[in-house]
């Protein structure tokens, strides 16, 4: 238990669950909803009467270093990523609930740090989402799992399966910027054992520092997933493993082939194909569909041929995006 | 890498994410909701425009100890728990997310038996409720992480704040059955180090293994949360960390004191004052309701004294309860 008196030192272990809740509600936004954090459950507003749901999870190792990324970095990509999969239902995100599990040696700052992220991601991406609820726990391995929810306001959802052929495949957000921020990050700040170091932020130029900024706090068009939905996307998904993966995980669920343009993906294409976290939209529109602003057009949708995705006409054999459960080994990083 | 031809000997490590979750897929209810798993989000019905949401974390370590915990029962206690925190509400669950950090060498039959204990647990407990979405990923650290939703069904959320002088206290579902099992846990299945190890069953009497089982396979009365709430509950919650430290709090939130009638609680009522986890719903009502089949009183509301809580009349000045961050250290168990 640590003893001093300096709030920097204080550690979650030195302190009651209550205490460490009562610490992050203070940096959250006001509750926007009937219930909000305090009580067993938060009640929501769901006006259409249904409610669009999502989890995903960072976990220190896999997901993150801590040398790499700062806590409000944290807190901001723990929420972009689920912002983004509501987004990507076609929905406007309203809520965010979070599990946060860590050590006890855990600094009260980082958890307070972690709190500004969470909500400085819901201001900028999604405004009127905010942390209505949550949950602290011990472990040894910090572990953030968000849980968000969204409204479609009337509207259909808008699921991968809907592509069909003739369809034009537009891409809204970032390509590549976050797979070559971390390829940065592993190429130049890693010791001699592999282990990962403070990111020298001067040491790199414009391009670079903005893919590993973009890798650390990525930037999806949240707001994006409603309008493409109210201009009739047939299909959306989110780009987390990588635009090969994932529209190959579009074609297969709509029985289609999808045909990228790699040229239309912009210099980091290489990038945008083979690497993820970009968390943009990837859409398909009727070719008759005027794109909406922020949207670009990277490819078009095929009856289904023996491949479901060809990069430039040839069928996609490259690595295909990154799966947790193949790639990564916790011994080695 | 397993090479191992037994589906027994496969580890998650050696499987895709989308391979691994096929195998949960299989095992779990078919989905109830307007668009289920295997889309960037579930869409669920929120038939009278809210929806009630909590999220709660097992970790391995602090929340449960393999040796003593099977799969089965931590898929069970993960649903159980948050079921309770809806029905706390006086709402009806409706669906599940799932989140769920495992290391790469977890085998494969354990994810498939977790799975099993998740379904178990809403079949039997919340019928109608299901796994409707999820997130996989590694992590040295076993964690769980369900996000559980719910329906009023119309009526109004039954808070902690809205208990009064002159209700009665009631409780339904178990008063210190689980916190007497872990006592059991403790104290005859650990080695000399100090180590959980197998519980042998045989070794125990009735009553004792009726507690180990509460302990690891809580059952809440999750069905008694809207019938509560439709008998005009004033304030309601579920006992997650003992009558003491959940009655207290109930107290503070309604401006009251709480005076609990310890005969009340029943042969295990230290057990129940001091312990956790057994997920009774502890429930204020007005002096002139007539308790719904299933609560028994054990105690009344008084207004507001020195003391938020009262035991047989004495202030309670005990062990409240368990905070994770006060009393768990990962070195000593």
């Amino acid at each position: 238990m640590s003893t001093a008196d300096d709030p920097a030192e204080v550690r979650v272990g030195d302190l009651s669950e209550g205490a460490i809740l009562a610490r992050i509600l203070a940096r959250l936004a006001p509750s926007a909803a009937p219930v909000g954090p305090g009580d067993d459950a938060a009640v929501l507003a769901a006006p259409d009467g249904r409610v669009v749901a999502t989890v995903d999870t960072l976990v220190h190792g896999p997901d993150f270093r801590l040398a790499w990324s700062s806590p409000f970095d944290l807190g901001w990509k723990s929420a972009a990523v689920n912002l983004a999969d509501v987004a990507a239902m076609g929905a406007r995100p309203t809520a965010l609930l979070v599990a946060l599990a860590m050590p006890n040696d855990t600094p009260l700052p980082f958890v307070e740090r972690l709190a500004d992220g969470l909500r400085a991601a819901c201001d900028e991406l999604a405004p009127g989402a905010a942390v209505e609820g949550g949950d602290l726990t011990v472990s040894d391995t910090l572990t953030i799992a968000v849980t968000a929810l969204g409204t479609l306001d009337g509207g259909a959802p808008v699921l991968r399966s809907g592509a069909r052929a003739g369809d034009v495949v537009a891409l809204a957000g970032e390509a590549g910027a976050a797979a070559r921020g971390l390829d940065v990050l592993f190429r130049r700040f890693r010791d001699l054992a592999g282990e990962p170091t403070p990111i020298a932020f001067d040491e790199l130029d414009a391009g670079e520092r903005a893919c590993v900024e973009a890798q650390l706090r990525p930037r999806p068009p949240i707001a994006l997933g409603p309008v493409a939905a109210a201009t009739g996307a047939t299909a959306m998904m989110d780009v987390s493993d990588g635009i090969a993966l994932d529209a190959t995980r579009m074609a297969e669920a709509s029985d289609v082939s999808i045909w990228i343009d790699s040229a239309a993906l912009g210099a980091r294409r290489g990038w945008a194909v083979d690497g993820g976290e970009d968390h943009a939209l990837l859409a398909a529109f009727r070719s008759d569909t005027a794109l909406p602003p922020g949207f670009r057009a990277i490819g078009h949708v095929r009856d289904r041929g023996e491949a479901p995705l060809l990069v430039d006409g040839e069928p996609y054999e490259g690595r295909a995006g990154w799966d947790p459960y193949r790639d990564w080994d916790s011994a080695t990083g």
